[in-house]
């Protein structure tokens, strides 16, 4: 194939529309980083067929990591994983009467064989950055953009914390109220 | 078909060997009862083709009712209630670091749409009974057979009681410890 | 008697009016599906004679599944499971305290010989339709139902994934936000 | 009725055998305080009309408190206190898999209108103790030798720490071993 | 003392006023049986000496039950157990980050030999009646008055139930947003 | 050196501005004891390496103690705990999904040899006063004070119990809803 | 007063001899550093005067720090803040039913006013090196003992890893079993 | 570079040498698929220089993955994640009193901008796949190996099935006893 370089390598894929929220937060990440994704609305249990052919495909469609998100008994990232031979990432979605701790064990207690890289409860953001990272051992400017990136982070924390030496707690706390 | 009394009519199902002492209690309970089934080994995470199969041609092999049990991230209750059309009992194994919360989240928190039938934890006897009782809501023989093991079991503790109140518990503490 | 038809064959109980949100969702999918039902408020612990009465007669009224809610200390489904001999499930309700978890295991962790088919929590339309799939064990034009049930929720999901590739996962979720 | 000083004024009931060396505790400590009790074995589960008619003729056989224990989904405590209108104290039973979460959720959070007295997980000193204390609300003789009890008690964990000044905490490490 | 009728035979005690509103309902539950009591705000650990003091003024003042109310890491119900003889109830507290299993742990989980009849996170209600049915262990009268509350919370339900007959499920949850 | 007085003895770190709120109750606290301190905002997982310095230059500032509080995976008072040689305070901070237990253990359950102090979910004027207590095992002044800030606060639950004994318990309730 | 230097300046007092092992920790911890203590077993619920005496009179008798370990509802360390004015530490103890999680809830979870430094679950050591870090805001000498054994802790790490560098994790493995 | 090709590629570090069981598994993974890789004990708590100067020069090693596991408050794998600009694999440790819930949620709860993949509690064998997945994602004749190891999964659950089929249950049972 002449260019795949414009191929997704990145499958986010998630069982509601009602995860988009969180599932964008990867998104938004994966395109700040300039990587090709593509996102799908799959339910594993409302579509199975439709899932398998989701994850029997995504190693020929370029995929080289999947995003699954998913909420109580989650099991569209561990279903990837049982398919997809490349790295699996799982978000478990906050739910309203387990807090999560549903989607979590769901999603991270997989049995010995079939690993799915668990994040945090709604941890969106994070799972687009686990993406990046794991292309980024192939990848000397993905790596780069990375490094780029927590240099960032680091640099809005001094910011605040410079704010807070500059004004002092009580009229920072004042303009966190605003 | 001209005879189909002795086709199985449900199906036992789980992920690992490991959970055979577990299954093999409602295997008893139908074999008590009666009731045609067919168990098997089949790993939704470790051979999801295989699993597939299974499911989709559950219905066509005369299956009523399919009995799932699973530990862990339990997918495979779930998923056989994504595929197969009539009841899916659940059974969540006991693990070691969760105490099976882990599997029980996995397995009832299904979301809506995709129901399966969950019984506690490690609780093979209950789900060969709740298959049973499925069963018998269309079988009036079964359902006297169910009868008349309430009718044991209501047996068993009053003959506990009456022993209780003829040695005392001081005695029959004594008798358990033996 | 000659027409059972339109008995009801499922009975739909709560042990507080304050469930009524929850099992009215179970009552939509029995209507929805054609099933007749009798919808009740009965407290197992306010009442304990009414309730008695309710589950012996249950069978007698042509009931074939029970369909029990309850919070907190749930003991409503267990104990219409120690008396009505056919399949009860149990919709454990959410609460404020612990989120649901005391009305889960109260439900779903039953002894050996008393089954409660036990569903997510707060979850009435799995409850309606595990009782729709137990009824279909035995009626093929439901079953027929269930199918079709299945293909219109697989539909939705496929609507969603559809609008999202056209206009784009920020144009969903600012969709999603008005 | 000329004489009721030896009619049991405590009913200790318990849903399974297994549980007995936990209320056997129970029964222990009446019989120190001279208390008359009867102790039985019946399941709300396995045989609810035993235990209806059980809990109907407590408060005529001359029962002041009842004393329950039970474990998992752990109906019997609340089931008594639905119909027995005097107290109802509930003891939850460890469990392999939840630690005696279940059985102390499905006991303690009882909706309002029918409280039950719990205690600790496998609590059947303790439970015992409360039952006294309350019989000792109008009996002031039995309240004397509660004072004592608790005397007692205290001078068990004085002689333990004059053995500790005595030998130093090495030495009582070493003799806890043996 | 010649007439003792008019002293308080229950006290109430609370750690803060923030718990007042739970406190509050078991308040209410002892004016409407006619019983006595006494309501107090007292912090074991921000006033220890005024605590203790309290606690073992208790008998002298003719208490016969303690109702202690606490949250978080709730000491004031097992301390008022370490020194008042008779029956202390505990009410565990909800609390934002745990739900009140802080306040339930810290109060029903009490080593052997200091019980504290412990009721629902929040129980106010439950916990009056409990004071109320220990002191009906030797009181017909308010026996009597128990046994009518009883009827008027079954009535409760039973007016609840023939609504629901009447006007169906879909107008009462019509009614119930209103 | 001449005048250490005014140098910061306490450290208060946090990993992030959203836990200003919860940190300014610790430094309320030190400023009414009249204790100076350095608040700083410090992420260990953004910028370890001024994290790093901090904590290493923190005894030659000449700090005492060190107040830090995180959320979720909440590293920071560990791994100061483990650069610092003198007192970590811990405070975790309440979480949206787990309610603050995941914050809690990530303190609370350090290894052998790295202790840190915990205090509740949010208890940041707990931490202040933990700090204050600890200067005071060498400092009469302060310890003075603090036994004055206790009587305060004894005075605070005198004042609301008088309250409630002049107008009751229905008056105090609707204050309280204004 | 002439000569102090012996007198205890760390009470360590546990509510019952079965948390011995875990406080022994402790006091090996002190005796190692050369911090003179006094180790008591008084049970805040069994013996509330012995308990109050003691926490009243520390503070005359030299205390600097008391470590309190306690179990289940764990009310000792608690109670010991409400009296002692300096540092409070709190050791909770594992528990068969709940893990240790009553215990740490019963300590680490105190009001605001009435802070405890509680430590890991059994953690008795952390709770010697912390009170030793906390004489060590003012003892320049413990300071530098207090350096020396992390000192020390880090080369056992550095040994380990020496050795395993040495013999592989395979014989490493091997050593471990024996 | 003239030859990386057998510089480690995979770090595996473990804070203490008690996690080797498990960190082991990871390593046999590891040399089944041919992968070079490097394991150290080091500890975050107990040396922080030494794994500061670890994580810093992970990249430079040629790392292109850390596998880090740790127990209780696990701040390792984060640590290395705050540090090391590749991914980071993280393995929650079993711990006796809470399961391993404080190690899974102090390495999966990670804040935004620093992931750590983390896999099931002890899921030491699932880690080294991860690994070697993301490795894959660059490197195809890993990829086809990985395949493999799938195919033998697979082939081991038939194995079993096939046993099942052919000597029953119950044989099968007797034959795990041995």
């Amino acid at each position: 194939m002449a260019n795949t370089e414009n191929c997704p390598k990145v499958g986010i894929v998630m069982g509601s529309d009602s995860d988009m929220p969180v599932m964008a937060k990867a998104a938004d990440i994966l395109e700040e980083l300039g990587i090709p994704y593509e996102m799908t609305v799959i339910s594993a249990h409302r579509e199975p067929d439709v899932f398998f052919e989701y994850a029997k495909s995504a190693e020929e469609k370029g995929f080289k990591v999947i995003i699954a998100g998913a909420g109580m008994a989650a099991h569209l990232p561990g279903m990837c994983a049982a398919i997809f031979p490349m790295p699996v990432i799982g978000i478990p979605m906050h739910t309203t009467s387990l807090g999560g701790r549903d989607s979590l064990y769901s999603i991270v207690q997989m049995p010995s064989g079939i690993p799915v890289a668990t994040v945090a409860i709604n941890g969106g953001a994070n799972a687009g950055l686990l993406a990046a990272k794991i292309l980024a051992t192939s990848d000397a400017e993905l790596l780069g953009k990375l490094k780029a990136y927590s240099t960032k982070l680091k640099e809005q924390v001094e910011a605040k914390d410079a704010k807070l030496q500059e004004i002092g707690y009580k009229a920072y706390l004042e303009g966190m109220k605003k």
